[in-house]
């Protein structure tokens, strides 16, 4: 019998999972990671969450029955009522699988789970840029485009589990076609990582930069603050689409923060040209644009205080 | 010493005061009604809710003892704990107003204030088109547009309390220019009646329409239904505009309902052509669109439900 009592945190990712031993305050212990590139089958993904978690437990020397509770996420739509992640993207491919049911059989412990950005919401609610801060929206700009939304200092699912799905949202100089499903939303294909570098790819023309024809989405960004004028007008593009989605979010949820995550989500130049777009429209509240203070451990964070939060019904 | 009790509700509204006497179960016996053009003074606004009210007791012989209790709506910004009237428009001009001490005062029964979309957001909830259906969005389009939530059975108001104001949404097909505090948001001037009359007015032209130069927004939409063809594109302009702003609140609310209400919103076409653009984007959920059956009656309705509220404590 021991004493002492842990959690851990699991964030499934399309190319990677992490896994983290955290003690009861959320602090992390240790943590290992595994590759998901290939790995679509669900079972395969919760046997190497319970060999990453075995490992973890094994290096610290801490027997399983210590394990307190475990949260998780999968990049997808989530009942977190049952526990079944509904649908995720096409790196996963996931349709109604039972995940909370399969982390308690595979590890014999309470689960709860969510979906990715929302537990990044999570992770930054208690952890993180917002903490203290009862309402606000974490926006995850990776290589698409989700929002994960706190109100009351709760997370805010939605009647359906979708709340915060904006990479469709329809602002001022998106592509207007209905977008069918599966594929990037209007939104997402002009902030969304891998809508800016197919931009960049299609706009790029040695006349007008020197920079190469093929760059990620934060090298066009570090080009647009070294001078380079194509890179500076792919930005304010993206900068204005992103503050017209914060502006209409704040209209909508009176939501005066906004947390910015993801890859290319955290590039300083990004906010702080947003928040001069949503500056010039805000009147009555004017929303502050933050970045992520967890970084690319949003979503572990998250999963960790899920997992707290089951200790604390 | 009355057995029986009573229920007052208010809608006070930019050109009239309408004052009803409802029993428990919020059914309407007595209604009243009282301009407000040229009267802005909150003073003299409760005076006249007083004299109201009192006349249509004194109409159905009830003693004031046996009112339960008061609900009442402005348009603007209300602070619903503290029942303080934060801002209204210009029509009022209102800036802290204390609205439910003074209708305390001045009726010494307990009473309950909130905004006039709202509370039609309640009315429709409780008594109309969306009786049962815990997450939906009322929109008010009138003379400008407004958006009153529903999530989980209750209204969401916001951290400061202008959840929904959406009349300055960002959509594809609406001015870019920041908008100065008070003038009409750059949705509202696509969509509400105002900026439909001035839209009216800037596009006629006697070589592609046989209709008036002066025209209302439903006048403009009865000629789109006659088939008239610059009534048409004004109808599918506002109907592709408030589309978007309808997909855009369902992605981030992910509420499967939006009822339709104002002089410009229960045009039955408006909600058709509207319907269709939705359908157009909607993918994994499909948000329906449908009329208020309170029309408008809902503000009222709405002030009565609160003041059952305030019963049911």
């Amino acid at each position: 019998m021991t004493e002492r009592k842990y959690l851990i945190g699991v964030d499934i990712g399309g190319t990677n999972l992490r896994v983290a031993l955290a003690d009861m305050k959320g602090k992390i212990l240790a943590r290992t990671s595994s590759t998901t590139v290939g790995v679509r089958d669900a079972q395969l993904i919760v046997a190497k969450i319970r060999q990453c978690a075995d490992q973890l437990l094994q290096d610290a020397g801490i027997p399983r029955e210590a394990i307190t509770a475990i949260g998780a996420g999968a990049p997808g739509v989530t009942n977190v009522e049952t526990g079944v992640v509904i649908a995720t993207s096409y790196l996963l491919g996931w349709r109604d699988v039972p995940l909370k049911a399969m982390l308690e059989e595979a590890l014999s412990v309470p689960s709860a789970v969510d979906n990715d950005v929302n537990l990044a919401a999570l992770g930054e609610s208690f952890f993180g840029a917002a903490a203290g801060v009862p309402n606000f929206v974490f926006l995850a700009v990776g290589t698409g485009l989700g929002a994960g939304i706190v109100l009351q200092d709760q997370l805010f699912q939605g009647a359906a589990w979708t709340a915060g799905e904006v990479g469709y949202m329809l602002v001022p100089g998106v592509p207007q076609d209905p977008v069918e499903l599966g594929q990037p939303g209007a939104l997402e294909s002009v902030i969304g990582g891998e809508g800016l570098r197919l931009q960049w790819l299609s706009l790029w023309n040695p006349r007008e930069t020197k920079l190469p024809e093929n760059l990620t989405a934060t090298q066009i960004f570090d080009g647009a603050v070294a001078g380079d004028p194509l890179a500076n007008s792919v930005l304010d593009r993206t900068a204005h689409a992103l503050a017209c989605a914060i502006f209409n979010m704040t209209l909508v949820l009176n939501t005066p923060l906004f947390v910015l995550g993801g890859s290319v989500g955290l590039h300083p130049a990004l906010r702080d040209r947003t928040q001069k777009v949503v500056d010039a429209h805000a009147r009555l509240l004017r929303p502050e644009i933050v970045l992520s203070s967890l970084g690319s451990d949003a979503q572990l964070m998250g999963a960790i205080r899920l997992a707290q939060l089951i200790t604390q019904r």
